[in-house]
Formats: structure tokens, C-alpha cells, sequence
């Protein structure tokens, strides 16, 4: 990979280079610059997180279209055109388009939540390579959604900032209380972003579970109270024992199905694949609330039966608001919200297809980060 | 049948009829009048409703047993032995077991909420002969729980006061603010009852929709401002109509998704069949309030990210509490709640088992009650 110093000289040669998707694999290319259009900003692209959901784009992309065209009535992306994703990133301004204020000079470190002010709006990161995401060296963003990066705030953290604001979204769905007792199921990315919000928030004690000792051991660093290895106990069982008030009478909501004597449980699933929510149903306690932020892109079976005995609420998250993104933005650079040890590697946009190999499979990594110009 | 008139000549000989399942099978039996224990009455069941779960119970046993075994690891029901079922009822005093008040006179009419205050709870409507539901000439309450009804309550009204109170909890667990705009998908007994409920709440204009065109003139008469014939026009698309406001700025809840300019939806899902709930969440706008009120015993299978990338919330709801059984009485009592039009049809308990049959198909039939002492 050609490593890219000088900007002005880049912009000069009009090419780039980017990782785009097509027929379900990644590629390096090169390709033009893009221009920025009215209220647009072209940047440096300093820092981009690789997604769990960009994973599931690549692997499942005629369902993610499918899913998308059901809710929307358009096409996400035509699946015969290259695509550039990456929704995580922190950036530098470059130059300005037309119908700018220009207030940033450029060199300003910036970040912004992954979307074009276009009519209709853009997803940036699953764009052509004139609009491409993250995983190029160079981008366009909205300058209404530009927010300046503190210097203090590496480029890897102002990436976080968008999974950070997943994760804070998905807190504020499930509405908990400060009686709530969360289980969180899952320590990948969202399931540990998860327990740095509820943490930052003071609502626990927090239980998690996941298989992997490494994940185990990172939930406890961002935050969890109880870390469970499903192989050896029931999480839901672990999460019992902390919720236990030690009053028979208490119910956490009012409802004869529901064993009194415990707190209220807000069960985040953040794992994302067929059969996690039945499993979350058949294991989580009566009136429990139940968000769900893993993202499965494949048809899923259940019993609403269990379900409906136990007066599940299944809360289902994936977006955010702009305020919650800012709200992150300043937790993060005030240090509120700590989330350094959640980034596990950093790789060139060359090494970007070994990177989504590598973070297919259960391992080490829990948030990689591309760095087009190199690290 | 044989029409038991006089209650004291009936407890004399110590037996009764009551309908027994059992294989899969409805069938009128003669047992023994159960004996009340402590703090239990013995009452006299003067109309008992015909409840779509009590066709599910039937129709889907094993189900049923599965699904309550994972909600409390007990069975709810021995399948070898016979099951009285019944739980929608009004009955009169006849006896008080021991550790009594007694301060309701015999003959007092009085409604309960389906359960005895034994320790654990016993679900009434799933007991054998000793404990039975209300398919049956006597059965025994708890005294804690009877509530006198009033002389201008008919029976059968009194004894809709369960599934009004099921309606009214999924009502309450929608938590529908003023500017919601409800939608039931299935005007069967529950639909029609969370129209009522909706009605007296005032909230609206409330979009009902079903293919049966006498239950489409029933759900008008209970309250509903807009009915569909889902197989001329799609309720999601007469909902967006009436949802609109007109201010292409205005959003429900922040959120890229959300197409603007409509007020938030409460989507009410009251048919409780295979492919219900994807249907739902297929055509049910982004940021719904989903209550799934209909009771679907099978395995169903639907695409997690449809939900997700709506960021529904799929709100499972079945039982209620005491307080909103007692609330709905008073509706019924006051005149408040005007139900009396979903009442199609009264039978003996000898005709119970081809009630069954006639509810399990599409029909006129709304809710059929049964009056054991002959109507």
C-alpha cells in the first residue's frame, strides 16, 4: 500500500485509493477523489472502526438489501456496484464545497455520526466509491454534522464515538431504572460498549456473559460487576443471585407469573445470530425487558408463546439520535467514557479483507481499527 | 343435560356436570362438587366465557405445557389426567370453607380474576375436577379475591370482566401517550376489546382491521373510527392516512428512519397465528410500539432485522394485575365500558364442545358464553 503524506499532493493527482465490496469480497482500488456537493466538506480520513454490521453486510448482503427494501422501499445499495463501507471514523478537513461556512480551517480533526444531509439522506458507508465510507483514504461529509475532535481525543477514540453512541442508544431504548439489574450477552463490540454506558450511567450491579476468557476479562475492565462463562453457569442463574432483594414479598413489576423477592431485569442481547432470542426468552426472568442490539441479518425462529407468558418486552435498537452522538462526543472527552482497551489492533486499509477474515472468527479482537495512512 | 335449579339439592347429592378435556377432547362428565379449603368458597357459575386461549389449550396442549414449562419450570397442567377450563366468570355464593369471613351472604353474585391464592398460585381454568374452571356448575374462589356484582350487571357482562381486563393491561403495556395512533390488526374477542378500552380511554382515531365483515361492523360499533378489509386495502397504509399530520417536519420519535410527519404508532397484533408478527413488523411504520396481545402457541419464525432496523418494540402481554381487574369492573358497573354487543351467543355446558368447534372456524361468532344452569 502507498502510503499517502502529503494531502495537497493527493488531492492534486485527483485518485485515492479505497476497499470497496463487490460480489461479496473486499478489495483495494484505486479511484477518484470524490467532490464534495453543497454543504460538503471533503476530508482526511484519519481513523475508521470496523463494524460488526459491515461483517454482516459482507456476508449477508442480499438479506441486509432484503431487510433494508422492507423498511425503507428503496434499495440500500445496488449489489453489482462497489461499495465503500466503514461508519466509524474520525477525519481531518480537507477542503470545502460549495454553499460552505468554512469555519473549520483545514487540518481540523472532525468527527461526525455516519450519514450525508442529502434529500433523501445518505448512509455513508454503504455508498459508491463518489460517496464512499470510511475505508478510503478520503470522504465527504456534511458540514452541518461536523464536530471538531478535542486534541486530547486520539483519532481510534473519536472513532469510537459512533458503536459508543450505538451502545448509548440502546441504554436509553431499554429506559431502565435505577432498580434494574442488567444482563448483558455478548462481549463483542456492542455488548462491551454496552457495560462502559451503563457503567458511566452508575446503573448496576452489571452482569455479563460471554464464552471468551479475553471478552471476560475486558467486560470486567470496562465495567461489569458479575463476568459469566455461559459454558460453565447460567448467566441468567448469576444474574439471579444478584438480583435477589432478599424481600419475598417485592415484585419488580406487578404480575402473579413473576417470582417476587427480585429486581427488574434489562437483558441486552448483543450477539446476533438465529437462536439467540429464544434462547434470551426461555433464559431471562418474567417481565423482563429485552434489548436487543445484535444485529441478525438471517431469519430467526422463536416461541412467542414463552414470550407472551412472560410478558417479554423485546426492544429491538441499531440507530441514534444526533444528540446522543454529540452527548457521547463530550463523555468521551471528558473522560467520562472510557473506552480505550476496546481497541485491539490497528491495520492499513491493505490489510482491511484480512481484518474482516480475522474478526469473522472468535479470537483476540474486539475493535480494529483501519488507519489509511498507515500505523 | 339436566338443569341443576336448586343449588342446596345439588351440594346435597355432592355431584355436578362439568365439561372435562382430556386427549385432546371436550366431554361433559359428572364429578364431585369440589370442597372449598381454607379461606375458599364454593360458588355456583352462573355464565363462564369462551376464551380463544381455552381453543388454544385445546388445540395446542403439548405446546401450551412446553411453553408454560419454560416460563416456571413446573407443569402447568398433569395431560394424562382431565382439565376443567374456564377463567372468564361470574358465579354466586353458595358456601364458605374454613378460616372464612363470610360477610358475602349466599346467593351474593360475585366475579374473581382467574386464580386461587393458594401457595404456589393456581392458574383456575387449568385445574382437574377438584379445582376446576368455570366449564362446570360450581367451582371454588378465593374469598380475598370475589368482588360483589352489582344487580344492574348482567352475568355475562361481569364475566367479560377477565378478557376486558386482559385488553386493558395490553392497553396499559403499550403505554400509548395522547398523540398515539392505534392500530388492531384482528377484531376477534381481544381486538375488540382493546377497541373498547381505547374507546373509553379516548384515545384514537383508532384504525381496526379485519377480513370478517361482521366483525368489522362490530369493531365500528365498539369504537373504531376507521375499518379495513385487509383484502382490499392495506390497514398500514388507512393508518398512515389517518397518522399523517400534515407537518412534513414533525417526527414521532428522533430518528433517521422515521419517515417524518406522522404521529407515533401503537400497532395492536390480536390474531396470535404463525407469520402474524412478521407480517406486523413488515408493514408497521419504523419506531412502532408493537403489542402482541394475540396468543400464537406454534413456533413462528420472523427476520430479526426488519425489527431491528425499525427499532420496534414487540411488546408480549397476557395477564394483569388485580388492580386493573377491580378498574375494569368499575368501567363495567358505571356503564363506562360498553361491551355488551360482543356477547353472540350463550350455550349449556352439554354444547360446549360444538362452541368449540363453531369458534375454531371463522364465523359471526364473537364470544359465546356458557350458562350451566341452562339459558
Amino acid at each position: 500500500m502507498t502510503v499517502v503524506d502529503d494531502t495537497t499532493e493527493a488531492v492534486g493527482t485527483g485518485l485515492m485509493q479505497a476497499v470497496i465490496m463487490l460480489d461479496g469480497a473486499l478489495e483495494l482500488v484505486t479511484v477518484p477523489i470524490p467532490t464534495p456537493g453543497p454543504r460538503e466538506v471533503l476530508v482526511k480520513v484519519r481513523a475508521t472502526g470496523i463494524c460488526g454490521s459491515d461483517l454482516h453486510c459482507l456476508a449477508h448482503t442480499s438479506e441486509l438489501l432484503a431487510a433494508a427494501k422492507v423498511v425503507t422501499g428503496a434499495d440500500l445499495f445496488d449489489i453489482h456496484k462497489p461499495v465503500v463501507m466503514g461508519h466509524e471514523f474520525c477525519a481531518e478537513v480537507v477542503a470545502y464545497g460549495p454553499e460552505t461556512r468554512g469555519t473549520l480551517p483545514p487540518g481540523t480533526r472532525v468527527a461526525s455520526p455516519g450519514f450525508l444531509l442529502r434529500d433523501p439522506f445518505i448512509l455513508l458507508g454503504y455508498g459508491g466509491t463518489d460517496i464512499p465510507g470510511g475505508y478510503a483514504e478520503y470522504m465527504l461529509l456534511s458540514e452541518d454534522l461536523l464536530a471538531p475532535v478535542p486534541d486530547h481525543v486520539p483519532d481510534e477514540i473519536a472513532a469510537l464515538a459512533e458503536p459508543m453512541t450505538v451502545a448509548l442508544h440502546a441504554v436509553n431504548r431499554g429506559k431502565l431504572g435505577p432498580d434494574d439489574v442488567p444482563l448483558v450477552i455478548g462481549c463483542g463490540p456492542i455488548g462491551l460498549a454496552v457495560i462502559a454506558i451503563l457503567k458511566m450511567r452508575g446503573i448496576g450491579p452489571i452482569v455479563a456473559a460471554d464464552f471468551s476468557p479475553s471478552r471476560r476479562e475486558m467486560a470486567r475492565e470496562l465495567g461489569a460487576d458479575v463476568v459469566v462463562d455461559p459454558a460453565e453457569a447460567s448467566p441468567y442463574e448469576s444474574w439471579r443471585q444478584v438480583a435477589e432483594t432478599g424481600d419475598p414479598e417485592r415484585m419488580a413489576r406487578p404480575n402473579v407469573l413473576f417470582p417476587p423477592g427480585l429486581r427488574p431485569a434489562a437483558v441486552f442481547e448483543c450477539v446476533g445470530i438465529p437462536g439467540m432470542i429464544q434462547q434470551v426468552l426461555a433464559g431471562a426472568p418474567a417481565c423482563s425487558k429485552v434489548i436487543v442490539a445484535g444485529v441478525c441479518m438471517e431469519p430467526d425462529s422463536f416461541l412467542p408463546s414463552v414470550a407472551i407468558l412472560k410478558e417479554i418486552d423485546l426492544v429491538f435498537t441499531i440507530a441514534f439520535t444526533l444528540e446522543e452522538y454529540q452527548e457521547v462526543l463530550g463523555h468521551l472527552a471528558s473522560g467520562a467514557l472510557q473506552v480505550a482497551p476496546m481497541v485491539t489492533d490497528r491495520v492499513g486499509l491493505a490489510e482491511v479483507p484480512e481484518a474482516f477474515a480475522r474478526l469473522s472468527k472468535p479470537g483476540q479482537d474486539v475493535k480494529i481499527v483501519v488507519v489509511p495512512a498507515g500505523h
